[in-house]
């Protein structure tokens, strides 16, 4: 169960409005790897988790933190909304934000509205009303094919490792792409809170391949796979660049076995040849004549 | 630019048809983990590629062999539904394949029939006629936003470990869901191939990790962080069960501090205030009687 | 900011495992009026709320209890799907569960895990591992384009008493369709929190409604829509089964004017003539010879 | 069965083209409280209707009627696309309608055919054409899940309820968004229709509840609902100001209790704990040794 | 301006109910080529229409016989639910449409029903309670991006060939996986008029073609593309079985050259090289020392 | 099983970067029309073909060449795109690639960059860091359920005449929107390819049609369809413009009857009425006060 106090876990102030930007900022909250996507991914982990009790409730603690950062980001969304303009006239110079931000200068108001307009989502205007909205920076909506929780811990730290890395990534550019000092502080926060999380599931990660193989799954008996391609590195692209990379030389990182480079890989299956469907499917029919007759037979017989 | 040759990579013949397995199967060709997955997901990460060479060159190598996976599954559902059934009457009876399934017995026939149809998607038989389609297991079709590549290629690379992860996760447990041995052997392949590709990623993320620091984006300067909170697990679940854990004792990682653990972790930011939306907006209005009347006027003057 | 505790808010405990009953309470967790759709429409409601303070609170008091019944029906499908069975074969006569669950008869063992097997979710084993997934009951993802928070209160009140009608409804559906004990216990909290929340948003609509008039937006003024169809009940199906509704009878609900029952509407508006496309357009070309030049003569000078 | 006539139900003719506006007035076209959603909804409200035949006939009136609101706006967004330019060059100069909307000032030309290509939604020239889309105005496609048809009238009723309200609300902020009269009166007929139906179905609620109790489904048997939960506001979010709504104090909206206020809500369930899965499920290994090996050993006799 | 009568264009009665059945028949309603599908494809097309007046008439006339096989459809898929059980128990036998269709037999109902609720949709129950829903048969929402309106009526009437070539493929595959007679004779009259609809749009095609070249788009000079390879087929796949078809044998079909089989294409493009982001991207850090040194301090200038 | 090789197809480099073009480009990569829906289309109709092994050749001959459209488009993209703004200050100034696009004009520049900021989609910044996306150009992910492969080749076929079709004119469309002469190049080699691709499919309908009747599927027994309604254009839009086409007049072009104009065009089927659900489903009530009771005491006896 959950409570909730009223204080963000950090500020989240913008110097000034920006109604631009606030599209661009969707992106770490309702995008593919934004805080809606690790909030959940981290919450399902713990609920679905069958391991060990501290796993559980590490999950939980960090999935709780991320409901705190989709709230930090949707309140600085909706700042950066304060008083957007829904049309290019008469509003501007009525509109005291823009106004003071313009030094009354109209002509660049007119500009500068006509550029908010064009670089703004419609839907901040017309579906939210100035609020943030669960979608990413082109208004594609958040969805929960984003996230994973396998069961299996190994595979779900490595998918949180990527998320997080991922997501400071995008961070750190959308800290490049403003100059206001009020969000580049609540970003410099996510950065801070990213560069634990990232550390924390490389930690989560190790300790977890003390106690097992560091392939997933561990438990499937390796002797059941086709070992003799377990190890190779087969080079299907013309040209041998991909020959003097780590994965192609030396020893196995599972310690198993050592890299082999197949530089031109063979096909080893056979060559497909599928039956005709029955003729209740209708497919496509046969083309010899008397063939078609006899199936053309076969399908009025089924009726 | 791409040849093909017609015999696949690996044998993919089952034993016998098993239309209900299809479906299952499909999760791994055409699900969030699935081999179109990793195809697009690599391919355009060597397109995109502006790093060294023989990282180009790698990605479009496995780009280009997981097509031959899409194939080698594609054919093998596309034989689990051979002579699938379309209803339950007397096609089953006609039915040789189900018939020698079955021993001529025509009560457990119409037993088997009834499952099948029960079991198997419908898509299979209305939109596919009997062949495989780039859907999951529960029939959702593939879309590209399960996929990243983001031009930093070692948050890419733990994306693609993180996929290979749960992808031979996924095979090992389809791999208990049949016993047929022509599936199996088929899956025994894959497994192999998803070894060799999770030592790969892991081999590919110790090379480019000893050229730069572990955080992604190790570029971004770490003084403009939120410092103080870089290395801090923060308990938001009651009970510290998650503090005996790697993530939250000794050593950070990246080798730049040590972990610190937050018992109690208390808000840093604002209680936040929104300032009511401009007339034109149409938000909640003000509920005092004056404020209301002066907001209804500056809405009419607008128009 | 947000606190967890590790208690459920009301049980969540089974009599018996039953995967197949798991796959349709999805529906209530990640389908469209799930509990995953009122948490995230209750929590941005009050992250984006631009009025009176004790609305912003009301939102996120219920927002914060949604995400506990998140919890518990994760909790719940996790460990309905224990023990759940991978394939037909031996597996069901190892399984303690399901062994004593059918007092040790081999033939209605098999039964019953080929109807398992059959309808549970594929996904439930391959993709979570006998976890919970945000998603409804045919798999389908959750996304948010389910949830609604429109900037104006009154709009959005009314989106949360049909959230939760259909909410109530579709969980007294699911009532009706297990006889587990245990699952019906928690299903009888859900039913009873959602009697209040019924109450609780016409509690607040009524509240709304005392300052506002009940249409919305309220702050529009009404001289500006076109007001002789603003009352009017258009009978476009043939017959007129539908004058006898209150809609078409008496006074307005707004109390604005009286209902008016237009038995054989006419169109109002023009035959729309849409002018052909300029040729880089490439659209349908004019069909006569002399234009279709012209035509093909300017397109070529556009190049 | 339908028909067709084909003058427009009011006129949709704007003043002058405008590409920009043309892509926010999507929104009401095919965004997710569109005449697409209503005319879906409504439609098969209708077609599954099992209720009393004057509320069949009502709903195919009104849905019949949205169809022709969908066929109104496509008209307009198809004339607001007219003569869009595709590129900055030497286009507007030639374009006629551009060309006299500028008094023939180049720079300014070019200023404008610049905001216009930022602005307007690239799929209005590559993919329709120069026509309307069934999309909102960031090009998302309008999908079934916006819709709902419950079996059960007054749950769909709050739903149509709901959708009005949001569907005015945004016909109003693109009034607010454009000064084009042709647009404007197109608007102000939605919106007196928008005013129609709220009323109606506030009417149509008001007439249900008098023949059933206002809590949805009121065929469910109040006495197996948890009772002692059903009428109390539970104040999860620190701080009372949601203590002073309708929605704590004062008799219950369906007349059968008092409102009670839960200052400090506790958890009344157990603390999850979830057994391991089967070995076949491969989820995380146990982690002491021996368990290990037993679970290894467990794993390969399965296959 | 639209106007609906009450009778169904055809019968749409089935004999008896079968719930799993409905689920299937859902293809064709809300499937990608079900006859919503092709209802908003003609609506659209005919709404955009900037083409000849015929045209635009006979596209609304075939749109609005679309919405009234989306009538039948929705209006058989009801019926089909008739009194489908919710659960497996007690219910069946008190359920005198399942009972009489059993004989009274109690096991063999048991079976039955267990059939029916593996393999019936759990939404049709659980969200539109016995009602069609605009979905295709495994649950997937209908979406707009499943239909066309380019503004080039010969592009769309290939679409629309394709369309009800796809169409009555599934229709006919469904009339294979029921012996019910009621829908069975609906059935034949939807292979009836897409019979008709095939010939209509390939007589459309027809005509066009009079007055264009058969490519599309025919006013595109076709001097500007790169004729070299106009009329060449090229063989990327090992082996020449593709060298007998018409294709690449005889007059191309737009009689302006010759077919050319290119048995061994070779690349005629560029070997790619991007150069490397800006620091502000983040993208994969240079690898050599100095390089990177220079880098970060680019990098920090920019802050 | 497929191979690679480094050079593109053709040629894709662009004369300078175009932030803003790249967005719109998108469509051809990843829209519904896009080269990933042909190339997906056509391998997974090769790789399902169960018919003469001509066609499966043939299939994927032109499945391999579009990978290589989609890595060329994919290349020009993140051309396009190289040395993209971040934000508007210093950096356009400090970019020497913008620098010297502007004469060094740095009001020219400040506004130039301002647009680009507008009109470029912020995820190839924020999530793909300058490289190309498999979306359109709204930003929408491409799906699967842009494809079809349907088991019956005469079908398919037409679908692909059809994406050939509107993919060209998507081409043509996007070679009107740019003057960069390299990216005409690129699109001039495309362009020639789908005009190969147009008359391949027409050649291969042809062919097929040849050994089979015209309406698809042909091999169901046409006297099993309601044959009275097969050759009827009807007429439900008021006024008989659509009377003087091809599809009203002459022989049909299957050659098995003459088309017939139905001017008013009558309902042939029932009225509909659904029957009442049973209780357990909790749809609408019974209105009648006694009804009500026996209903709502048959709910209770369930429970």
């Amino acid at each position: 169960m959950f409570y909730h106090v009223k204080e963000l876990q950090y500020n989240a102030k913008p110097n000034k409005p920006d109604a631009v930007y606030a599209k661009k900022l969707q992106e770490i909250l309702g995008g593919q790897f934004g805080e809606i996507s690790v909030m959940m991914q981290y919450l399902f982990q713990g609920w679905n988790c069958r391991g060990e009790k501290k796993y559980r409730d590490m999950l939980l603690d960090i999935g709780t933190e991320e409901i705190a950062h989709v709230e930090m980001i949707s309140t600085m969304i909706a700042q950066l909304l304060d008083q957007a303009p829904a049309r290019e006239q008469e509003q501007a110079a009525q509109n005291p934000v823009l106004n003071s931000a313009m030094g009354g200068n109209s002509d660049v108001q007119d500009q500068i509205v006509k550029t908010v307009l064009s670089g703004m989502s419609p839907q901040h205007m017309i579906v939210s009303g100035l609020g943030a909205q669960p979608v990413d920076s082109v208004g594609y909506p958040w969805n929960s094919r984003y996230m994973i929780a396998s069961g299996n811990l190994l595979a779900d730290f490595r998918a949180n490792l990527n998320a997080e890395s991922q997501g400071r990534l995008q961070v750190a550019r959308l800290y490049e792409m403003t100059t206001d000092n009020g969000v580049r502080d609540m970003l410099s926060f996510l950065l801070a809170r990213d560069t634990m999380h990232q550390n924390q599931w490389m930690a989560a990660i190790e300790e977890l391949e003390q106690n097992q193989k560091p392939i997933v799954p561990s438990t499937f008996p390796q002797e059941l796979e086709k070992q003799e391609v377990s190890y190779s590195f087969m080079n299907f692209s013309a040209g041998e660049d991909s020959k003097t990379g780590r994965w192609a030389n030396g020893k196995s990182m599972d310690g198993q076995a050592s890299f082999e480079y197949v530089a031109q890989p063979e096909a080893m299956g056979q060559t497909p040849e599928l039956t005709p469907a029955p003729p209740y499917v209708h497919g496509t029919p046969p083309t010899a004549g008397q063939a078609q007759a006899q199936y053309e037979q076969e399908a009025i017989q089924s009726h």
